[in-house]
């Protein structure tokens, strides 16, 4: 969806010395101002490239398949940088995650032989959105689940779920009308709701998503499985194409980002 | 074991008109001093007492099936306390939620027709013990399972933990010499190590531990994992009895009080 910006946007860095460097980074969202670099907060790409410059001994920007809000937690999101060869994939883990916080994890580390840009070159994400049904709070998933304590109705929620999968406009469910794109188009290739005891997971994984696309799914679901929008109701708000038009986001703690697609 | 207590003991508060209570509890350890009150520290009695006091509107003393040291979790902690009925089950549950703090709470009460004590009535326990096995950590198990990075050997521990299961004196697994006790004899009735994924789950059910005894253990058997203890150096660290003969403790926070059985 994006590749279109890639010549513009390409990395000055990219030269021939330098190396693509493909990480596979795992955080927990909580303690961070979100992923993206921003002054005076604890971001995800500040601690990151902080790791990096301590090992190149200069600034190198790393570049995250795509954004995540406060709060919103990856499992594996991909960040990539271009540098000068350094160290082995297995080194480099090694000293990156000495050089972070435990929060954040370098699970895995490749150096590519052809250029790879870790937004650019994505053909798809899936996104996972915890929400924890049932009447107590667990301690346990404070700050990494949604708790819903009343019975939530599955079914309806999967049923309206069905809705969404394939090619549509998914304009209803951006948070951000003043971000100019070319479509709001996009792909849902699997939505699904499976229930892990009194954990209910929902699974998105898209050709691209828009932004907050899967926590205004998710929130327009739960409207749904609590009894407060039926099936008309939700078909009328997906096809209005204002956000203003469906219901409230789901909350940033429930989200992981599952997987890359590249 | 600890029955012949129970009398020197008994709670002042218990009368004709007060009514024994039984709460289910679940905390996660990391952010309290410990289950016992202390003062001047954040530990989960000192945080139940708040919140019982909160509803009574006088000092109510709880008390639990046992000590959890700082950092160690609880999945089913029973409490228990005397105290005149004032709200069905199921409204004392929210009441007590509403008034504690997210990392501990109440998942279930019961109001008890005979005096019931959370420790002197307690037939047994079963603690489990989570180890991340694999060279990276992860940000989502922190402070909640200890990381060992290097592969673990475990049928080697498998193969030791056989020896402790029955009823043995386990005075070498106990760390406080000092803590006088009739006898450091105790039951085991299950000990296994279940592999899930990259976590190796300990599982230890025993009629009453000692001080410290599935940390203490759980590093025993470690040390035979890591290849750094063989089989007839656990057999003797086992038979001499004494803490000084075995190996280290391993951490608070791979440890979780599971289940208090009556």
């Amino acid at each position: 969806v994006a590749g279109g910006q890639r010549d513009a946007e390409k990395s000055p860095q990219h030269s021939k010395t330098n190396r693509s460097h493909r990480l596979t980074v795992s955080y927990l969202g909580t303690g961070f101002s979100g992923l993206q670099i921003q002054p005076g907060k604890r971001t995800v790409q500040g601690e990151l490239e902080k790791a990096l410059q301590q090992i190149w001994g200069f600034r190198i920007s790393a570049q995250p398949s795509g954004r995540t809000d406060t709060g919103v937690h990856a499992l594996a999101q991909i960040v990539s940088f271009d540098a000068p060869p350094k160290h082995s994939a297995a080194v480099l883990v090694r000293a990156l995650n000495h050089n972070l916080p435990h929060d954040v994890r370098i699970l895995n580390a490749r150096l590519t032989a052809k250029p790879f840009h870790a937004r650019f070159d994505a053909k798809g994400k899936t996104y996972e959105y915890r929400v924890l049904n049932r009447p107590v709070a667990d301690p346990f998933l404070l700050d990494r689940a949604l708790h819903m304590p009343r019975p939530l109705d599955v079914t309806a929620m999967r049923k309206a779920a069905r809705l969404l999968v394939g090619k549509h406009d998914f304009a209803s469910f951006t948070s951000n009308p003043g971000y100019e794109r070319e479509t709001t188009v996009r792909t849902i290739r699997r939505l699904s709701i499976v229930q892990r005891g009194p954990l209910l997971v929902f699974t998105v994984s898209a050709d691209g998503f828009l932004y907050r696309m899967v926590r205004n799914i998710v929130g327009a679901l739960l409207k749904i499985g609590r009894g407060h929008l039926d099936q008309d109701g939700f078909k009328k708000a997906f096809h209005a194409r204002r956000r203003s038009a469906a219901p409230e986001t789901a909350p940033a703690h429930g989200l992981y980002l599952k997987q890359v697609r590249y």
